[in-house]
């Protein structure tokens, strides 16, 4: 039960990387001679050399991912190996490890954040002319343009953004130097191995360092978050596949279908998609129940937070990466949603609107569209169907451009807001966030 | 089971603040004329007077507190207050309402987390000079100061800070002008409105924004980590103050006596904070688990967003409250931790560090120092008393100082890296967090 | 933070019966006079009465519905009921008392799931020969009867009462007489205590008994589980009275409205019984969380338990019977469910059946009837329509009834085992279930 | 991400007993011949004996356990394999697959439960004269029996045990025959395949069939309370471990050593066991929120269910095992806890009912019990080494045989009701779980 090798084996890099930092500050200080300094650091590359082509045969015998290497280093520069945990603790050391995996998750969460509001941009801006119904409670209520639906999606996205890169900066202070729970007697240069290793600054308190696990936490309710707007996204691609909506065929690969029944294609992805949040918040939950009512400093109990932690980052990489080549591949019914659009009144909201710009009381504009909806109903047509005679009997106010404001693409124009689905404010906003992303691959490269 | 009024009373004074703003926006853009916003400004300031004096009885009739609020407006004012509702949504306006209370709720959480941190200050600042056990696996292990003990703590509420800090900033859009789902036909002045209520910005669409929750998600997060320190704090006061530790007594008012065992002194509020964690968890997942798999724009699903929200903040603020007159109040046994230093061999890693400076191997310098516990714990007494010839016959490097080294105080001393116990470090994060926490408060006068 | 009136005064009535049989047994070992226990439990009776009526202000300063309870009592009997609490403590009186409620509680969601229940088999009565499609990933599959899918449910409830009334019969052994924690000095008759408030027998370690919240945490699992039923039967209807389904109308006082646009029918109750199942895990993780850890008997932590308890409970009786109400108001449209039986080529699987048993392999049965689908959708006819000569030339081994196996109506009826939707077996489960719900009716008059 | 084989490899075993009853009932109704059967049954054995001997490579091209144990029955068999899938469909054999594992998994859980209950009894046996503090809060309350105390934690897992009989029983139907959602049009004899495979019925609903995982859920909410007991016991242990409690040593093996501190003796099994709580429950919330709000039937999201399954019984297996041999190495120490018994006045309640007993009303009993342990307090002795004047001079009823009360192992003993500390009372619950854990030790024979 106490081994921790099986998973804590995506540590080897940042172990290895941590490690060398570690020598480099020992020659520093003069703990280690250059010489020495030089074979660990250089012995330690060939043992993760090894581990990532697979040579290495991790032993459970060694219990974690530290003493493997160790123990192979040892084994390849001889005794000298033994001097790398100098002033070092197992306990600082795997605080040290779990921060850079966590700040590298971050960084690879974001990476496929940005690809998939590239993808949902690509297709909004193939898609700005397409009228789509807008739905509240799954009830039609007032056209957009699908432009502005797919955009919704970019906004939650922005956010787990913010969120995410928020807690890799919140994460930026390295562990190294706390020891097992008391810091060093050696005059240690913290800073130093903070700077090579990508960290702006160092804990400020032992104790706290080698017990806190915040930051894996802080990261996996940012990939929460995520994960549900991916829950929505995929629920909404199983209700659009659906032969009822018609709106969305799935790309092959995504779906399967059935040799016996041609016919069905399974959303598949969509529905892991959807199901996966409940994997994230199961890792959530786990991890502050973990941590609940912990004394001070380091307890065995803090094994556990690696498996959550890892399990969490890798389900919302993969289903973040899905969607990516999900997105890019939707192809949209735009006949059916035009058709949808079509039926059911949208744009009773306009006529009232319509009425109150003629000066006609807020109240009694809704209720006389309300009553034009109803009589509508009765007739069997829609709204915008309604006889001219029939219209102005109940709404006497109604001016010559009502045909106009009952029009459904001419509706949605005329939501001229910021963040309305008009025409012109869609296309702001796909410059927008164009530029944005834009500039932030400008700034990867 | 529609009905929110037993809950939602609460945001009356952002639903009056927000319904004040959009009226003068609406006068701005000629929707509304100068007398109409000042009546409607007017009587909805008479409105929230009524109820926070008690006066106003709300009505689950009204279901909601908008509506009881528009009711009693018109009951005020007359057939004005309809204008109030025109060119927005029960959608946009709750998103708002939500909103500003999660910004409040951010305030009032970082306000506490301050007192409770200056409350650890202070008692950090009259111990500087205690020694305390440090432990990991609840095993003594290494002399820390009591001081740095408590300074662990401020650490943890820091990063609360940040996570409240960066969840009050990204709700800061405003959502009204979203409308229900489609923003609005007229010329609305979004950023005005949003200006005027504290926000730094619009949302960007509508129908992300009426179906977005994600602030009040993220703001419970930050509270679920806050209670999990809580939850330690409590456990280890608990602990603490048991006969078995008997390293502090608490303040009466935060534990309950029995008449029959006068003795007996139950830490009565330290496990209530200790349990309230699993309260604000659940909170949480309640609220991923409620947006989990929704179609885009407005649910009904949503209004179970609520409850929980308010359930996590008023269980954090409340925690936090009393915890900081819990920590003022504090009495810490200084003997009772001098002998439990003194006991347990804690200076063990210092006789190796002791070796290793006179040029032992550091894993020769490890197994000397162990044979020499072993040694001790033969004789029956501590490391620090064993004989001096029984210890060079186990180390013979060993130095004439080393008396020195396994003296626990000295050896806390001697651990002098940032984020250390030794006596200086100690002030220096001391002086560090006073001045942080002055310079916060002299910014809120 | 310590009271808990404002929570536990749903114990009252539990309290108070508890009190009285702890009386009464008090006076049968001699502890109390004959007249002593007649002044006890009357008084009793009247101080519930009093709380009952509203006529008792319970106070937070007394902290609890245990001392409200005896505080009144001796204001009302004077100084003997200060003898009531003899042999007793807090902790074994409110594990009774919790306990009570729980089994209480057990028999109210017992209740609501017996009315489910029949008002789902009323629907299904009415609707045996309304063939409706079968949907698996949310695509139509196979032709099935809608009351077959309403029994579904039914097999789901009837799982969920297992649960209930298992969870009560867990929880029926009385705690009382464990005392604090280590029983009592008095020659309690604990078994005649039991039998009178209808327990079957005692609790066996009194350290367990005061520490023990599992009857909670196992009838909220309970609870957990029927509320994800009804989530699933929420989101169905959401699906079922979309305009793109169509299948079902909801009865009014069961969905809103609105003014404006009267068109849209918002299925209010369905979207909050779907997000209920959020809050009653919630309450689980809740409940879980808290008594982690925590070491043996009682500890104030549990205090924690309750109001989770409370409200999981509340939570599922509301849902259920909002449920049983909707469930019997809802109207079926059987057109809009024909219509969607017959696009789709529901019959596929029949025709590789019907193959099969003219003795065709099954692979190669499978291979045809979809090679059969395909065409139907070049031609844009359903499969049953496909042309006999195409039929033959991809099928040759087709038989001449081969009409009536790709009839919908048919297709269910040839499905025709245990647990199918043949109309037979259909009759058979609705007899089945109803005999079931009768015989329970009967037991309980 | 569509492939399963990673995890449900461990079906492989179930499939295949699966298989072989569907094949054999394929033959009883005429579908496939004798020898047809015969040549299925027994491939599907060699197929079976491949995976378990490893010599067949699952592929993940194959997606799941069923598509690779089918492919290489065919390919051992040729294409009469392909006829074992006449009648059935992945839907319900995975239904079958994973309720054969829920069955089985219980059954090894509750053999591990009864497992440690028969080592806590032994150790209880063995410690029934030994006095030990009962605490409540932490607190030193009254003296109990180290076997009590024992005991409390066989009556938690014997309701477990209770929970995971009523789980399997539950899920004793067969679901084989449901088909993909809608059963089948062939004759199945449903009720002879369950028979054959051990259930005692089938499932009565198709559509219920293939979208029911109840079953997972209900076994890890019993898995969840075990684990939660179990965290109870390592929080226990961690305590007890301590320098400051110094009650129990831990066998060697289930705790780590620091060859630098070899007086540090780390709990690490117990901390890890403590932790694991948070494990189930995180699946337990994933399984909850993986089926919430799915319609009808089978759906993808499903698949998403095993894996918590899967870790939830490992984990709550392994824990349970590990605890096995813990509790049998476990060194209690008499003496540390005889001094913690005799510091604490822990008989205060026993003065009071001595008083009781001599005629003094409850509340004044109460009363002076309190001011002679605050007298004792201020001489600094322990309340039954009070000079007998000073107590006859606070409670002059007192007694001659005061002393024999007041003595810590007589007090236990003076509890002598159901479920108390009284040694005979422990000595008859000894008897009873003994008998009835050989009971069940010789059903199983």
């Amino acid at each position: 039960m106490n081994a921790s090798i099986d998973f804590d084996r995506r540590l080897a890099r940042f172990d290895v990387r941590g490690s060398q930092a570690h020598a480099r500050m020992l020659g520093r200080i003069g703990v280690l001679t250059a010489d020495e300094v030089a074979r660990i650091v250089d012995g330690l590359a060939r043992v993760l050399g090894e581990i990532e082509r697979g040579e290495l045969q991790l032993e459970a015998r060694l219990e974690d991912i530290h003493m493997n290497v160790e123990a192979r280093l040892t084994a390849l520069i001889g005794e000298v190996g033994g001097k790398l945990h100098t002033a070092r603790s197992r306990n600082d050391q795997v605080a040290l490890d779990l921060k850079l995996y966590a700040r590298d998750a971050a960084g690879l969460l974001i990476a496929r954040v940005d690809a998939l509001m590239a993808a949902l941009l690509e297709q909004a801006r193939a898609h700005v002319d397409v009228v789509a119904p807008g739905y509240t409670h799954l009830q039609r209520a007032q056209p957009v343009r699908l432009a502005h639906h797919l955009l919704a999606y970019v906004e939650m996205f922005e956010r787990d953004r913010g969120r995410l890169s928020d807690a890799a900066r919140r994460a930026g202070e390295s562990p190294l130097g706390a020891g097992a729970l008391a810091a060093s007697s050696f005059p240690l240069d913290r800073a130093g191995v903070a700077a090579e290793l990508g960290f702006h600054g160092v804990t400020r308190n032992s104790l706290d360092t080698v017990g806190d696990r915040d930051f894996a936490i802080e990261l996996v309710s940012a990939c929460a978050l995520a994960a549900s707007h991916l829950s929505r996204m995929g629920e909404e691609l199983v209700l659009w596949a659906s032969q009822e909506f018609g709106f969305v065929a799935l790309p092959e690969g995504y779906c399967s279908g059935s040799s016996l029944m041609p016919q069905k294609v399974n959303p598949d992805i969509p529905e892991l998609v959807r199901a996966k949040v409940g994997r994230v918040v199961g890792d959530l939950v786990t991890l502050l129940m973990v941590v609940k009512g912990l004394p001070l400093a380091y307890n065995k109990d803090l094994q556990e937070t690696q498996e959550p932690l890892y399990d969490a980052v890798e389900t919302t990489v993969q289903s973040l990466g899905v969607m990516v080549g999900l997105v890019r591949g939707l192809t949209f019914h735009a006949g059916a949603l035009a058709r949808a659009v079509d039926a059911g009144h949208l744009t009773a909201t306009e006529l009232a609107d319509h009425l109150v710009g003629r000066g006609v009381p807020f109240r009694r504009a809704h209720d006389q569209a309300g009553a034009a909806v109803r009589r509508a109903i009765e007739l069997g047509v829609e709204l915008r169907a309604l006889p001219a005679a029939e219209l102005a009997a109940i709404a006497p106010e109604v001016g010559p451009d009502v045909a106009d404001w009952l029009d459904p693409a001419r509706a949605a124009d005329r939501r001229d807001v910021v963040g309305g689905p008009a025409r012109g404010r869609v296309l702001d906003e796909i410059a927008r966030v164009g530029a944005l992303l834009e500039s932030r691959s400008m700034k990867e490269e």
